[in-house]
């Protein structure tokens, strides 16, 4: 039987490099896909093409567009501050960027639809992650059905399927989990506001729980930190 | 009482200028939002602001990006050509543009929980159009529910709601509704394929469609046409 295809989002992080990771070694063709929306970390780019490179995904589609014209977050508005880490926080914090994984799965579900992929990976966990809406398995699981009302594939009887292999997984068990599928976790980055250098600030809600996933899978960051 | 934001998608065409009509006569104040996406009919985007200065809309955003990078559609490769319209043809159409509403709706919403507006307006309608899945009410209804699970906004019990004024008219319906509200259709344009000085081509889908629209409405159609 002919190898599968499969669309994985990849952002330049742990959970996308370890769910195109989990995707290759389930036998999928990896198509992945990221965006240039103008994000003040632009640099996780290049630890998504390095990650693409390092896993041989087939293609790396990189879709321009710029998410700093509607702006509301710290990551895509630069009069926002990204704020440091806070123990306890239970709020939504302004590195949510407004709606987006919907934007990015609606295009991972076009690209899907015209290379014919009927599986998306998207690396959203519930644990050990930042409180953003888009990346809990109730919303995941609407949008499915949603764009499988909405699509040619979908109406046709080919539905999408949205894997979230991550979604019950915490970090250290992630990067434990990616350790095992040979992943090098130095092609990725996960700060919200690296320096000019590309080094990681060490202090931002990204940066912490990444640290703190490493400790606890008692494994070293290869991460570069200016603090 | 003050006025209520609403976010309208605006194409450029007739549909999309009603819905903004609309929305401005129910009292909202509205933020238009277009893509410059590579579409062929990039002209569409001079007649989206042109529609959007007519109607004097608060705001008007074009957001880049490109979709042509996915292809997929003959509106976004120019390999694929623009069939003639078919009478009877009940398949999807080769200007299907995967997930492009999915797409549009998805910076709506983002657009909407930044301006902090409840309501967005979309012109689709499922009676005189060209069979795309993303026009149908039963995606639309699917799609709030995913967006309601999917943002800050919206589990935060203000929730989203996804208006579409036109989804049970026809087309000739439609712009005698935009007529009675003031709306001036030489400021929209419908073609999928115009020539290079911008003239519709009369021929494609979209081009009868509009035709038949006027023709059965009893209205001079203002579009230039090539042929």
């Amino acid at each position: 039987m002919d190898k599968k295809k499969a669309v994985v989002l990849l952002s330049g992080g742990i959970d996308s490099a370890t769910c195109a990771a989990i995707a290759k070694d389930m036998g999928f063709i990896v198509y992945a896909l990221s965006f240039d929306y103008n994000q003040r970390h632009k640099t996780e780019l290049d630890f998504a093409d390095q990650t693409a490179r390092f896993l041989g995904v087939f293609e790396h589609k990189i879709i321009p567009t710029d998410l700093s014209l509607i702006g509301g977050s710290a990551l895509t508005d630069n009069k926002i501050s990204v704020p440091d880490f806070k123990e306890g926080n239970t709020k939504i914090p302004v590195t949510y960027v407004p709606s987006r994984n919907i934007i990015f799965l609606s295009y991972a579900v076009s690209y899907a639809e015209v290379i014919g992929a009927d599986d998306i990976f998207i690396g959203v966990t519930a644990v050990d992650y930042s409180g953003y809406p888009d990346c809990r398995p109730e919303f995941i699981e609407a949008f499915s059905s949603a764009v499988n009302l909405g699509t040619k594939k979908g109406i046709e009887g080919r539905p999408f399927k949205i894997h979230t292999p991550l979604v019950d997984l915490s970090k250290d068990q992630i990067i434990t989990k990616g350790l095992g599928l040979g992943m090098d976790y130095s092609f990725t980055s996960s700060c919200y506001n690296p320096d000019v250098k590309g080094y990681a600030c060490g202090k931002c809600d990204s940066c912490i729980i990444r640290k703190r996933g490493f400790e606890k899978a008692g494994i070293k960051d290869p991460t570069k930190y200016s603090n």
